[in-house]
């Protein structure tokens, strides 16, 4: 997929009559394929994988069209990073945006290169103040530890970072995250559906 | 008019009497006079023009006492600049915001720096999603293709830079810009009140 | 209250059953305790309270379980740059956020450092536009121009550092802020429950 949206992105890029280009469809909610993540691909697989992500997410940035999102629904992970690096969004307000990662035992630290340069990144609601506080903590205390403390960690370095050295540091992570015990934990649970068995342990799985 | 701002800006700006200076009226919806921006007047004349707009928006942000831009209209190009070059920004509801100089061939690249070191990047609204979208994409198509490509390129790259380098970058863009051929013809048209005709070209006016 | 709170965020913070912090309670309305920061307790011990809580902000952002910011009331000063350090802030309608320190003449240049990179930077509110801009004029005009003048550049500054260095710039700043006759004098005239005179002249209070 990453590389049929960069062959499109590609094609006639330097023609003349290319002026603008417009993303929409089911590509928005489409992360990666978990299947191609399982530590049986090995390490250089899964870096692979991850630089041609950040490398086609540049590539809209750096292209000279401007690229418009069209978003009508769900956008999660790497689709939710999509819109984020595309240079101008569009959305309707049924549409939603989510970075789960963390539920599969895999923080989405690269689309938090592109989203974390294109939101605000507080958000203060209403009234149900421990109702809210609470769900939110109890989401976090339903991943794994050690993902979210690679996340957390890797998003305040990114942050600091100009874009590309930004995307370096998150794809090496991202291999990192998933050569993580429960890195490949969440990612068998989600294709054996169940639910995942976290160790909360900093272990890789070779360890 | 830059020259007048500067003027006012440095009148007493050192004695202990002055605390905050309130910038109103119709100084926001003046870009710069395009008349000054063919290419008759040459590269030097142009690189000043924008040195010193740069330098002004600098000011205001490095003399010690508070700026507060008091908005009620349109600000647009230099004049929206100068809202985001402020310590505070007051409008009413009925003020808008532009940067519309790529519709005569000059991408805003200067008051860039400003503006998108100001606001949030990415606007997200209502449900006429696709009427929106290719609304935008038909503003996108009716410009410059090089005129647009060098102000995206420039957007992404001075915003990765600290203010006095982005600036410095993006003061040369528009010399270069103007230099283009479609630069050049944007502003003809303008002067001589016609729609411009684009070659869509990357080439100077003196190739 | 800096120190306990510190404490309380290594509790355990190694341990893996720790999974996430939630920071509640009146901690977000205290600032810090002004009569620490009179001429008499000598400018290493004020350095030595700014290094302290802008160690315990960056802590907040470095250690590995994520933290949550639950507000309902007052944030102000320190308490306000304690919600925008938290990875995740939920807060009621009634709550406030302020910076008040230019009002006892001690600017909040380092509640800045973690504010500034939290919240958008520019406010644009309703139709009242002239009464809302002469009552902040009025507001910036009753503080001490030397004070606005140290914290308007600093803010500057330190926008352009990564956070590290932002708070190292910011840190030194305040006590400067402090060894000001303004500085003093609005700490000293808090003390006292009296309204401040400011001298206005960017002296120290030893020159």
């Amino acid at each position: 997929m990453l590389e049929t949206l960069r062959e499109n992105i590609l094609t006639d890029v330097d023609s003349e009559d290319l002026r603008v280009i417009i993303i929409s469809g089911p590509v928005f909610s489409s992360g990666h394929d978990l299947k191609e993540l399982t530590s049986a691909r090995g390490r250089e697989y899964h870096m692979k994988v991850f630089q041609t992500c950040s490398e086609v997410m540049a590539l809209i940035q750096d292209i000279p069209v401007p690229v418009i999102a069209m978003v009508n629904g769900i956008a999660t992970a790497a689709g939710c990073q999509l819109v984020a690096s595309c240079d101008i969004a569009v959305a309707t307000e049924k549409s939603t945006f989510a970075t789960p990662g963390v539920n599969v035992g895999l923080f989405c630290s690269t689309p938090a290169v592109a989203i974390g340069r294109a939101v605000p990144r507080k958000v203060v609601p209403e009234d149900r103040l421990e109702e809210e506080t609470l769900g939110i903590a109890q989401r976090v205390c339903q991943s794994s530890r050690p993902v979210v403390a690679l996340g957390k960690a890797t998003f305040q370095r990114q942050m600091a970072q100009g874009r590309d050295a930004a995307y370096a540091t998150a794809s090496k992570v991202m291999v990192d995250n998933l050569a993580l015990r429960d890195g490949q934990e969440g990612i068998q649970a989600f294709i054996e559906k169940r639910k995942p068995v976290w160790s909360h342990k900093p272990e890789n799985v070779h360890d």
